[in-house]
């Protein structure tokens, strides 16, 4: 499944944890917003991960998961191009 | 229609008028990612304003729409909610 994913990180530590973690997963298309193709086990293990990595009362995750006909709506203004399948790297 | 929007700003006087201009359309959910309900007009608006405020080989604003089953599937680790659909402000 398509996923979009952003993150809000409040501490500078463990900022970039979670990105290195995250671009096993995906690619980055912005500063905290990942696009992946991850399977629903891919996705389980990732945000177990996740919990360990973050504080939950001050940091969040946001997965949005699209479907096809809504993978096909994603629009760009400015820089960028929308991610497609085969440059997916998946740990 | 539902709208995730998410953006990456180059220059820090860019990136608050970004974000006031946002916040006229959606609700904000992290640092550079608002939940927007926008009919295609608003968001024909919104894409107009935009383009006139970025610089679009630097900054990159990001839109995806989600169908009703994709906004069913919006996931959270960590603080924050989905947005409902009485809490959106419209221009």
């Amino acid at each position: 499944m398509f996923l979009l994913i952003s993150y809000d990180i409040a501490d500078d530590k463990r900022l970039p944890k979670v990105a290195k973690l995250m671009e096993r997963y995906g690619k980055r298309v912005q500063y905290s917003v990942f696009e992946c193709l991850l399977s629903t086990s891919q996705l389980e293990e990732l945000q177990g991960k996740l919990r360990r990595l973050i504080e939950v009362t001050r940091d969040s995750v946001r997965f949005y998961r699209l479907c096809e006909d809504c993978c096909q709506d994603i629009t760009i203004i400015g820089d960028g191009e929308v991610t497609h399948d085969e440059e997916f790297f998946i740990a």
